[in-house]
């Protein structure tokens, strides 16, 4: 008798476990140095989608660090149609205007299902006009960490474009030509999927570590000419203004941080991707500087001009969830305190910990804000779907103090309305609205509108604003809808907080 | 009818999804700040055993980044005793001659079943004498996150031990007074346990980020006085050598990687925990310098040694999974190419892969070694369990060049004996022994046999070793030992690959 037989007889509860036979019959792989190196590699995108195993009907997900410059996405599924995959669910962490080419394949059955953040230009105008079958589901940053670990969202297999890899998969936004900076959505899908293909514009030499893609984590890699242009990062919803009258707005925010309670040393603060809130932070900058206020961190997408406060002091760390600039991806090559974090540790409300709850002042946008606070910013006045959920129902629901900043007007349309045309991110978790017309306090935070008044703002009734804009343009005709949903707005906690109707020809 | 209940009229699959309540209605712990801010802490190690849910039966888990320092695994245990739990399974990543107190807890009940790397002391005694009904299962660094990931460890609640932490559990081995530097081990625990307890020194301002342990990691956080004395990380295993014999046993290691033909610009290596091991760094620092020789990346334990060979650019980078003193700690905060691993990424031959899977040349230790070079790190000449496996057998298995150091003779007893008491690592993983009577090389490889001989090293053959040892002190006599299991050996696959058996009186 065997010593694992005798084992066996002695104590039953240890009879699965098997002898020892040599020391890589389990992992055939490791035996031959050119499987045990070099299995991951695969000739060519083909080749991957081979080795991941994809069938119809299966979930694939992307990041879009690249936001409007992405090269991974269309160039994947256009593979994907090639090679005769139909009904796949697409599970992107947000989809841009530059994603067009996505209509074909939905038309052709390729795509059947789509998760997204957002949508944008031909692509969203197509599914607003009924081009799925299915509604596309809407999540936010954070809301779509949740839909994974609830498992509504299953990821088969992620295709996740990286700047540099090593051969097996320690990847990085930092190294390489096409620097994207952080790689927080695409963590989440590494962590998440079944199968991990990273595509690789460029291929370093092993060990690529310290690594935001971790070997452990990455099954196939797959060299391509490029998976983005960074210039193109900032294009778009991440652009930075120079209009007057964003950049009045801005100033006035900055105003109503400043004298809201909430700026004190240590404080924390959000300044989104909207242009509005992006100038904010260079308003902030003088008056923190004359206040001998620091921030403890600055949350969420990191752009230059949040950088160029942390050099110089005055924002002691950066947690980095996508860099909305060259200078922000730059920065997080460099700066230690400058730290990636993946959207599961931003914004999911199911996570253990999510750093939004620990947030003092959030800067958000808004296509439409009504009587309530309540904020749309995925339909246009017309019903047509052109924006994202991003983190704006995260942080809202979590930061102490949620500012929005709008015009009252975009070309003569009211943007204060009586009702959002689509509703994303309710009116509780919204404290004070900054517009080119004044400044309106959410009445349950009657505290707040306490102290800009004594700061002398211009602080005015929500309903006045809305009273003001009709005045100027009249109330706008109503949008007229079919019964028909095409997209579903899914709230951070998975609930249905809205649907979005086909648009009528 | 409301828009969720049209959505679930036209799409029958999105049935289950449910209408939006208010923001926090499916996170009520984030309606409130003291919830949302403070919800982790737990003001003594008792409540956070209560609210961890722990139950009799259940599996607990420790890391022993602190070694023979180890303030954290006693204490729990005492604790867990003192609350009455029973029949745990004790999971710790390796336990040491600190953990004696151990003992009093199995004879009582606390625990049942232990999984381990290795044992001293007078614990690893009183089980080889047959203290516990069950065996312990002996298990590598890589083959304990096999044994996770294939679920027969199943981890209910980590204790994990930190340096530093804030309220939300961001924690690394860097900051703090306690530094041990690497959490490779606990990086494995916080990912697979269902609950996670931080034992913290110091509590940090938030966010303690860059972590290495991160929050949506991390249930509980408490506040202890001490986690473990990091001088005490370099006592036993990991200690320092100036014995002559074991110097010139590490400078013929040195001379056999010099000429093995694996030494050449951009090698990688691994120099273990044993004393001669260890000092072997030295030796090769000066046939680097002299032969414009970088290596690549040094892999596993790190030590002192290497850091001074990093920081003199000759080895790139540190891939760390546990710093063996507080050089190797001091400079895994300092030096950006110094970088943790987890476990799974340093050696788990089920991992998408392994650091080891590219290693060079790794120097070990054996207690013995027999003629088919089968090692043994377990058991001494006595049958008593002394020793631990840590990644012996997952590196010998991955690495290139594998080569054994140890003394002929050890206290006048063969460290080369016919067969070994207790087989970790099988022969067919090791290349070459190193001893003070001459260097032996596996018949395996015929090629380094040449290469050796051609630099005039005094090559032997094993049996010649042996013949040698016997000649000195006779044929040992035959430990005795009873029918009884008290150790499960298991192969870093999982397989069993030996059993201990209950020493007589």
């Amino acid at each position: 008798m065997n010593q694992t037989e005798l084992l066996h007889r002695q104590f039953s509860h240890l009879r699965d476990l098997k002898p020892f036979d040599t020391a890589h019959s389990a992992t055939p792989w490791l035996s031959e140095p050119d499987s045990r190196l070099h299995r991951k590699m695969c000739q060519s995108l083909q080749e991957a989608i081979e080795r991941s195993g994809l069938q119809d009907g299966m979930t694939i997900s992307f990041h879009h660090a690249f936001r409007e410059g992405d090269r991974v996405i269309n160039r994947v599924v256009a593979q994907l149609a090639d090679m005769g995959f139909k009904n796949l669910t697409l599970a992107s962490s947000s989809l841009m205007t530059c994603n067009d080419a996505l209509i074909e394949h939905i038309r052709s059955g390729v795509i059947r299902r789509i998760y997204t953040s957002g949508m944008r230009g031909k692509l969203a105008e197509a599914i607003s006009h009924g081009l799925m079958d299915e509604p596309v589901q809407i999540h936010s940053h954070g809301g779509r960490v949740k839909l994974l670990q609830d498992g509504e969202l299953s990821i088969d297999v992620a295709f996740l474009g990286v700047p540099c890899s090593d051969e097996f998969g320690n990847a990085n936004g930092t190294g390489g030509h096409a620097s994207c900076g952080s790689l927080g959505y695409a963590m989440v899908d590494a962590q998440f999927a079944r199968k991990v293909v990273l595509l690789t514009e460029t291929l370093v030499p092993y060990p690529n570590m310290p690594a935001s893609l971790v070997q452990d984590q990455v099954d196939y890699v797959v060299q391509v000419e490029s998976v983005g242009d960074p210039a193109k990062i900032s294009v778009g919803a991440a652009r930075v203004t120079s209009n007057p009258r964003e950049l009045m707005i801005a100033r006035d925010a900055a105003d109503v941080i400043e004298h809201s309670g909430y700026f004190r040393n240590g404080f924390s603060m959000q300044t989104g991707s909207g242009a509005a809130a992006t100038a904010c932070t260079r308003f902030m900058e003088e008056k923190m500087e004359r206040n001998g206020v620091k921030a403890r961190f600055a949350l969420g997408g990191i752009t230059g001009g949040l950088v160029s406060l942390h050099e110089k002091g005055l924002i002691e760390k950066l947690l980095d969830t996508q860099c909305f600039d060259g200078e922000a991806a730059a920065s997080l090559a460099r700066n230690p305190n400058h730290v990636e974090i993946s959207t599961n540790v931003y914004a999911n409300p199911g996570s253990k910990a999510a750093c939004c709850d620990r947030l003092d002042v959030v800067i958000l946008s808004a296509l439409e804000i009504d009587v309530d606070f309540n904020v749309n910013v995925i339909t246009g006045s017309d019903g047509v779907m052109r924006g994202a959920s991003g983190g704006h129902c995260d942080v809202a629901a979590a930061a102490n103090l949620t500012i929005v900043v709008a015009p009252l007007l975009r070309s003569r349309i009211p943007t204060v309305v009586k009702r959002v045309t689509t509703r994303l991110t309710p009116g509780e978790s919204i404290d004070v609205l900054v517009t080119d017309h004044g400044i309106a306090v959410n009445p349950a935070r009657p505290e707040i509108r306490q102290r800009l008044e004594n700061a002398g703002l211009n602080v005015v009734d929500i309903n006045a604003l809305y009273e003001r804009a009709i005045s100027l343009t009249g109330v706008p005709k109503p949008i007229e809808f079919t019964d028909k949903i095409v997209g579903v707005i899914r709230y951070r906690d998975g609930s249905v907080i809205d649907v979005v109707h086909q648009v009528k020809e």
